[in-house]
């Protein structure tokens, strides 16, 4: 019987074409299949919580798969760094029950999506933040992250597109955070929609910069229409925090 | 009579080798020279603060020049960041005394050295941060600070092959800084030797680890001999933070 692996991979997605696996694109999903590859002696398909989209960076994607090998299944970590990139790195690997799917036990997803205050663009910021005017009012932005807590119909903050089934899903946390110049947007949730957090991120943006009414994202959810929310923020700001999973009762 | 103008530089050193001018290499200075010759329609050289190494950022780098133009002094900033590659920012531009000089007129220098403690590489600090691990000791590194505080002949924590004419220079302040996984060493001093900031983290980096005497800048300090100093560190995480001068009694 083969052993299942829980792996968090961290990706500076700057590179690549998203996560899953394409012809003609060097995918996130490719680079690690073919390390694993090499150091299996045979391919090994894996499983992602879930795809990023091009430029999307990640902290904290889970995947799985499942293996014959002889490496002991908390050695991939070292054994995959040796050969990857710089710019994929395994974080954690572990051995999980044969009933653990990263995709569809996953429970809780968290994103980030991070801001920096300037007149004019930070080289040293833009790779991995959004540069917002230093006039934007993060109060407002506070506030109306309100209007996306619990359970929706999110199809009018989401690109058409997306192969869900349904459009509900239930948004746990979201806030705005301030460190100096940075600011980030943090949402947890039980899923995302196609293109839903850097939607909201967009029209909040908007709203703190007092160029779209304060209720747009409820108007938006309310109304099911996409016209009602402000535009899509571009990928590089955009983080995967965490996955997390229910094993034996505990969250992980 | 032409305008002097001061200008404050940001740029991501990555793709560059380094801010001097040179042949057959892609420089910030060059870079910022060619903006400049298009909105003048002349040649107009540039003076910078020093010259930053290859791979080497800069928040607050200061250039001088002079000009022609009828392009207000104050204006420069955003004329030239419309035309300016992402990863170079003019940060703000405005009018000097003729007697303004960005190097010898400079008084203090600051730079910023950022690691982060990490068992794997995290691939989106990589770019400008150098990982060190999460067992070095903050304290001792903090304590072999002190060592370089003061004025002393620094030739013994320097690569030959500076155009100094003394390696004396005075260190204002040094010290490390924890925020987290992140940490940065912050020195102000009144100038700085070839390679000095990054030989000064690569000893300080090996003293945290236990791989060197605690005494070790002392020694190299005391004795001029490079020797007694560690490795010297990547260009990545270095920044050159602010340039102060002293403008009509008050420090800029």
């Amino acid at each position: 019987m083969k052993n299942r692996v829980k792996m968090t991979i961290a990706y500076d997605g700057t590179d690549f074409s998203g996560w899953q696996r394409q012809p003609n694109y060097l995918t996130v999903q490719e680079v690690v299949e073919d390390a694993l590859e090499k150091v299996c002696g045979e391919f090994v398909e894996i499983f992602a919580s879930g795809r990023t989209d091009k430029g999307v960076h990640a902290i904290g994607q889970v995947v799985h798969f499942d293996h014959n090998s002889t490496i002991p299944d908390e050695k991939f970590a070292i054994v995959l760094n040796q050969i990857l990139r710089d710019d994929v790195t395994i974080v954690s690997s572990s051995s999980v029950p044969a009933d653990f799917n990263a995709r569809y036990t996953a429970k809780i997803k968290t994103y980030r999506y991070y801001m920096y205050k300037s007149e004019f663009i930070n080289p040293t910021k833009e790779r991995y933040a959004v540069r917002v005017s230093d006039k934007i009012d993060i109060n407002k932005m506070k506030n109306a992250c309100k209007d996306v807590l619990g359970r929706h119909d999110f199809y009018g903050l989401s690109k058409r597109g997306s192969s869900a089934t349904t459009s509900v899903r239930e948004v746990f946390s979201a806030d705005i955070f301030e460190e100096g110049d940075s600011i980030y947007f943090e949402i947890s949730a039980s899923g995302f929609l196609y293109n839903m957090v850097r939607i909201i991120v967009g029209t909040l943006i908007d709203i703190g910069m007092g160029k779209m009414a304060e209720n747009s994202l409820k108007l938006a959810i309310e109304l099911r229409d996409r016209g009602k929310a402000g535009r899509t923020c571009p990928p590089n700001g955009l983080f995967l925090q965490k996955v997390g999973y229910i094993v034996e009762k505990q969250l992980t």
